[in-house]
């Protein structure tokens, strides 16, 4: 009898039937670390098959805004009159990654990052060079660096000379992820990448202890993939996994977008089968987009105890992050006439309460009289001096909230547009191999993205720019070393 | 080349070079859990050798207070009036697992209770049967039944009928988990259960998709013992494993004293290594003992914002658990002459403010103007009313804190005494069986304790005698599961 073929153990080399492909190097998933991956691997000489579930590449990196994090000093930071540094930014990804950290990957990231962004121009990525101040969630017009995380807000600016480091590929408009990964998709095939999509795998391969190959699912045929040097998986995150994110992940169930492609996690079961080690797999990324713009930075946060939970001036995904811990299932922003825009409808955020007086606000709320009120009052006095004493938020951000009338947004974690997708996954080495339960390296298996857990391994630390940082870098180290 | 012996991956039977112990079950872990196994897999007439890595029995369960979690209406219950349900005690049940609870190991435990409480009198652990009232970590008499966990605080007496349910065996002074285990010994060698003690394991024995046997080392040697019914892994969890803490629950890096035996999470690592699921990797429990007089949930607890966080009548756990949530390292209690006694020493708990006022503690602390004090003018103006509008506290434990002078105490996570051990392990069903990652049983594995996640799946809805309850409930299927 043959063995099952199966996501959770490689299937033994011995029992296939034949070869129906074979190559040096078998890449899973196209989206910008899969591709990345496969160039590296093709320019170092190897034979390289790409495969992908979906009809043609993409991924959940063509969904995003093809945003880069990338710092150390880069000619558009320079220009800008930013004095970024390697050190800086190591400091920064590792406040970032907080408990999660792998500071070996913060490293040597911010060491490599200015090669890095070479080598994506290179590829032909282009980038127009000019800075866009302000909070932005991406550009609209074709600029190059915005701030992108917390750098400088409190706590991170005490602790990290802040710098923006998104970097924003040129075009028009929102969604950079998709000409991103045409412009490397179009590299790969240029260095012969062999792809072949509606194609998903199903199990790997295994000889002794070394990961072969992988059995792909074409056709509703199984095929037997030959991979001479290695398997790289670049298959997502499990976002769309609910038996996963039940099991590992559970707290996602307090908030109901999940964001992503085919993001099911099976790239970080097929490595788990094969030995590999999953960890910090309870942490995802979450934000509501509503908590971008700079007029609402100003404004404040209160949860159903009329209480101060963040400095609003931090990353929208770190402010929205934080407010998935509050108890109550939902947050308020509270804003005055001097700051407040209508929520764009896709943000799902309804006015809860308005007035003449925070009190009336607080009274519409249903909140205890003397919580969301008195909050206001010890925000607003201090404001006026230009201090915020619990969470170091700094002018000209802060400021008080005295114009009347007054409103109170509610960000309900079910009905509002909170997106979310996961951030732990196989663990690897900075090389880009998996990494087995006891550390180490499971010969011919490497992964990169976000079926790894990687520089974005902490919910509360994310930074716009980091997932694709993580991918594409880590995605290139694992076909280099892969095809080595 | 014979295959290396890795806790990571089982050795195959084929190249088990001779068999040094045949048994039809093999129980890896002399803890509760494991005794429990192994008397109703000796008592289904099964040939069982229990190994143990220390020198005798206990594990971690005979560092703890002996307290089990029982109700639905047991005899010392309708003693003291509470009447108590299955029904009752099932949505307790899953209110404590939260967003990790196993439902139906939930209702099956609920349902059991009183058979479960009926079958350790049977063993001849002896419960006084009577009822003490009040908030007490263990009784220092002989008394049974005590309030372990949040059943009458809101927001779970809203949810679910309280009733104490705390069952602790009889005997005078703290740590009835020794004699608990003593007991549960005794009746495994009546049983003619084999121990063998100063015995390691280090992997198990797979013959095809079964698990058969497991390597033991002893006197420095590997023994390859062969279990013609199932091996049950009682180990324990992973608190004194640094780097699967690292990996796996960062967050207990906050926090300095970790408490268990040789809770290295080897039973974790040999289920994983067969195929086995390891869920909910993250949670933990955590207290500080200082939590819990009457006196001190009549307390206030603040933040370093000021902010109360918890409805302080909880269970002493889950109040610690959100204390290591709040940011700044540290929490305050807060208490009026009215409500203070010295800390033990062991908490190491400081005097970190005092005052005629509470403005003058607020100051003493170094806190904004308008914080603390805030917070004790809105608390104790409800109080007096018999009101907590924010959390739900209720008189008689709700009380004002007006009598000067006050005081403020420290708890710093790193230095006041949180100790705290990990929840989460293998998945396994109600039988026992070790589930695969795919929700299959691995054939002939099973599993107990707090190598599982079971019961107390959650950290934050911790109860006292929680882990026990599990531990010797789903410790019996196991053996009972394994030997039919």
């Amino acid at each position: 009898m043959k063995p099952e073929i199966s996501r959770h153990r490689p299937y033994p080399a011995a029992d296939v039937p034949g070869w129906d492909f074979e190559t040096d190097i078998v890449v899973i998933g196209f989206g910008a670390a899969g591709a990345c991956a496969a160039i590296e691997a093709a320019q170092a000489g190897a034979a390289v098959m790409l495969f992908e579930r979906n009809s043609g590449s993409g991924g959940a990196s063509a969904l995003s805004g093809g945003e880069i994090y990338i710092g150390g000093g880069t000619d558009a930071q320079k220009a800008a009159g930013f004095d970024d540094t390697p050190q800086a930014m190591a400091a920064y990804l590792k406040l970032a990654g907080g408990p999660c950290a792998d500071e070996a990957k913060c490293d040597l990231y911010a060491a490599g990052a200015l090669d890095h962004y070479a080598w994506l121009k290179a590829q032909g990525v282009p980038y127009r060079g000019n800075y866009l101040p302000g909070k932005v969630i991406e550009p609209v017009d074709d600029s190059t660096l915005i701030w992108s995380g917390s750098e400088a807000a409190a706590p991170f600016c005490d602790q990290a000379e802040p710098a923006p480091r998104g970097h924003v590929i040129q075009h028009q408009g929102w969604g950079g992820g998709r000409p991103l990964v045409d412009i490397l998709e179009a590299r790969a095939r240029e260095h012969g990448v062999d792809v072949v999509v509606d194609a998903r795998a199903v199990a790997l391969v295994r000889e002794g202890e070394r990961i072969v190959g992988a059995v792909m699912r074409i056709d509703n045929t199984n095929r037997f993939v030959r991979a001479h040097k290695g398997v790289v998986l670049a298959t997502g995150g499990f976002v769309m996994n609910e038996d996963m994110r039940r099991r590992y992940c559970p707290e996602t169930f307090r908030i109901a977008d999940p964001i992503g492609d085919k993001d099911d996690g099976s790239g970080i079961e097929l490595g788990v089968g094969a030995g590999g080690d999953a960890i910090h797999m309870e942490q995802f990324f979450t934000t509501c987009p509503w908590t971008i713009p700079e007029s609402h930075a100003k404004g404040v946060f209160v949860n159903t105890a009329g209480q101060r939970f963040i400095n609003e001036d931090c990353y929208h995904g770190r402010v929205s992050r934080t407010a998935i811990d509050q108890p109550g299932g939902k947050v308020y922003l509270l804003l005055d006439s001097a700051h407040f825009d209508q929520p764009p409808d896709f943000a799902r955020v309804s006015i809860a309460g308005t007035g003449a007086t925070w009190e009336e606000v607080e009274a519409e709320l249903e909140l205890p009289a003397g919580t969301l009120s008195a909050t206001m009052a010890f925000y607003n006095a201090h404001a006026r001096e230009g201090r915020d004493l619990l969470f170091g938020k700094r002018a000209p951000i802060l400021t008080p909230l005295d114009q009347a009338p007054f409103v109170a947004l509610e960000l309900n974690f079910q009905s509002s547009y909170f997106s979310f997708f996961t951030l732990g996954g196989l663990r690897t080495s900075v090389h880009g191999e998996v990494l087995d339960r006891a550390g180490q390296p499971i010969a011919g298996l490497y992964a990169a993205g976000r079926c790894t857990s990687g520089l974005p391994a902490w919910g509360h630390g994310y930074s716009s720019g980091l997932s694709l940082a993580d991918s594409t870098f880590f995605g290139r180290r694992a076909g280099r070393n892969a095809a080595a």
